[in-house]
């Protein structure tokens, strides 16, 4: 239907036989009515210790994305400053920190974690909320899992999602998946979305891409979001 | 199957017909197993005013259950007493006051709501949270909707919730039908539970007696929990 | 705010101090932007015996609910006869009957249940489903619960709910508190809705109107309707 | 913490750098307390064609897995069998054909899909559902997304799943990430899981190794059945 449909980041990655087994799957890609912008986990902590590749980051900050974090910020600053302008509304979502929010001790797998630090779940300054925005905290890795998100959505009248931010192969695709469950049109950022594995990142938006969502590059979007008009709940 | 299935506070207003009617479900109940204690918004804003009538308070204290509140302060504490000895895991709801946790202009009807002050969601003293139990922040009725209750219940194999508090025809009755709905057997413990309105709380026990839940007396529930054996997530 | 607030069928049962107490919830009901028409469980076995008092028919058809639904049956024509002139979406609910669709032996109480007639859960005739109708099968009181229904409504972009059916009790009000949670204005039309016991369907509304949604007479609903234009999800 | 821990299918795809990163998830692997066994999408559609490359059977069967789907037969076979003498609750999932279960022109995406036939949608023999076996039907990859699954696998305390099944990329991970989300354990049996794409295969189930899964390989996970006991709900 359209030469683009595949031409995206994980061209290098995804053999001809498997692209021939997704042609069918090829459509026009669109932002669809009523869009909110929704940020996921742009919090300190996957910035931490800098550009660095993430490996050399595994021992010191475990959960930074080094340089696939920072190569982001700008990209995402232009998502914003285009949402803001549209008059979209913008959620974010960052860690459940508080005390006694959780059982202490349980957890699903024998994996060991290491304590939390509140100041490591703030958003990052170049995407500070501002007054009106809501910030969704959750304990799962789907920003609709355990949180009123979805009520909040239905209430404005909200039918697209543009989603950005990390990690592309962890609460992104969860949240992307939960969303077009859900009912609504997702659209993914390509250049706004970030993991700390290249190849996690891009089988993720290769999956998504042909099964849930509309992977989309950013001056696509941006260029859409000028002829947005915001959705608003009408008072009846 | 048991004389004492309708001996409870709705007597004096359900008519005969209306227990003819549901004379199909009579059972005998019980506590489940894996029991755990879900105390239903605890919270300071309902004892405002003191014990008096609620309608006396209207004015002052619109969410005050007052003498209501007041009169089931003793049994509660008799009901956490007795769950704190069994070992049970105990939860907790109150309100979500957190900033940015909601789009603040939005409401579902037209209702005029007052400013919130944080304090008037703090636990009451006599049933005060201890070091691992559980408060869940919410911002519905049900403990349920945008939380994460259920993946705390399912991880710590819970099946069974005994339930208390208020308001029965609120918060506690939308609770309890998430709970059934979910696959819980739900205990709701009639003198622990309270509302403004005596006729909403007696046609409400009544209701969810016969549809969803088993409606027992706390000297019943407090001599079954010196038999039980707190449930324990073992590790596999 | 308006004098007609409590001017519903529950005024011979609320005595005036819990008219005093909820005094602070009065406001204006209203239907709200994109509605959807939703019918809950108009099956047959509802309607099983005839137009006789439910006590009468306890024995032989214990799920009936006799003279009320009956008498439900006009109003209920003229409400879907409005939705349809005015090209709402319509949403029914039945029984899942399917074979295999769940463990057979599990419930939740001990209350014995009859064997289930997939006959019973037909549509009445009156409001036999069109092309283009959906009916969401379920297991449990709320039309919400394990049932992709929410998806559908967002995916139409619904906001507001238009409720009839039965039981105002059961899942009439179990399904009313879920949409409220869920973010929808939910209007239930009183003469559509019904109930085996009649004081359990008055303080049933009561308790919706004041907490969750708006109560709103045939009348007034279908006065509305004539100016309501269907909500169509657009293409992007 | 073992060695074994990355002794898996994705060993040829993931680079150094990347498992260097990942290292601090290294756990030991387990089947946790109460499971059940969850069999996802064995239906016909995805073995039409026969044991050929899926991109051969790309235009004539666009949804077979081919000969992934038709080697994961005997391993699947050992798994049920290992399951059953265990005495495991088994869940199936299908896809949801029936007439007027949803609105028929809406779609997330403008992605054309063929027509459905219900036949397409039979477990496949080998896997055949025994009385007592549950059939889930689902319109979404969750088998946990608009079901009633939760509520079954609450009142049967399930506390562990056991997953097989297609496609690892697609209904597999949802259901996983849905499943760690709300609680359980969760297992996937390496090779009883498969899909159209290697590539996605092999880099789902690294993703959700680290996060969210326990892989196991079918030999450990039959030798683990043959010391369970399997999971009943008390009468209370």
């Amino acid at each position: 239907m359209t030469d683009d449909f595949e031409d995206h980041c994980w061209k290098d990655v995804i053999p001809p036989e498997t692209l021939e087994v997704y042609s069918c799957y090829r459509r026009k890609t669109f932002i669809g009515p009523n869009p909110a912008l929704l940020a996921i986990d742009l919090y300190e902590v996957v910035y931490r210790g800098g550009a660095l590749e993430p490996h050399l980051l595994a021992k010191t900050h475990p959960n930074s994305c080094g340089r696939y974090a920072h190569e982001a910020i700008e990209p995402t600053r232009q998502l914003f400053a285009a949402g803001r302008a549209a008059g979209l509304r913008i959620f974010y979502s960052t860690g459940d920190t508080r005390d006694a929010s959780k059982p202490n001790f349980v957890t699903a797998t024998k994996r060991v974690r290491p304590p939390v630090d509140p100041s490591d779940y703030a958003i990052r300054p170049e995407f500070k909320p501002q007054p009106g925005d809501v910030v969704i905290t959750k304990q799962r890795a789907s920003v609709f899992y355990g949180t009123p998100l979805l009520a909040h959505l239905t209430q404005l009248g909200i039918q697209t999602l543009i989603v950005c931010g990390e990690s592309t192969s962890g609460c992104v695709r969860a949240t992307a998946v939960d969303a077009y469950s859900n009912g609504f049109h997702v659209v993914l950022v390509e250049e706004c979305c970030f993991d700390r594995s290249p190849l996690s990142h891009k089988v993720n938006l290769f999956d998504m891409h042909h099964k849930y969502t509309d992977v989309m590059h950013l001056s696509d979007v941006v260029t859409h979001l000028k002829t947005v008009q915001p959705a608003v709940r009408k008072a009846g």
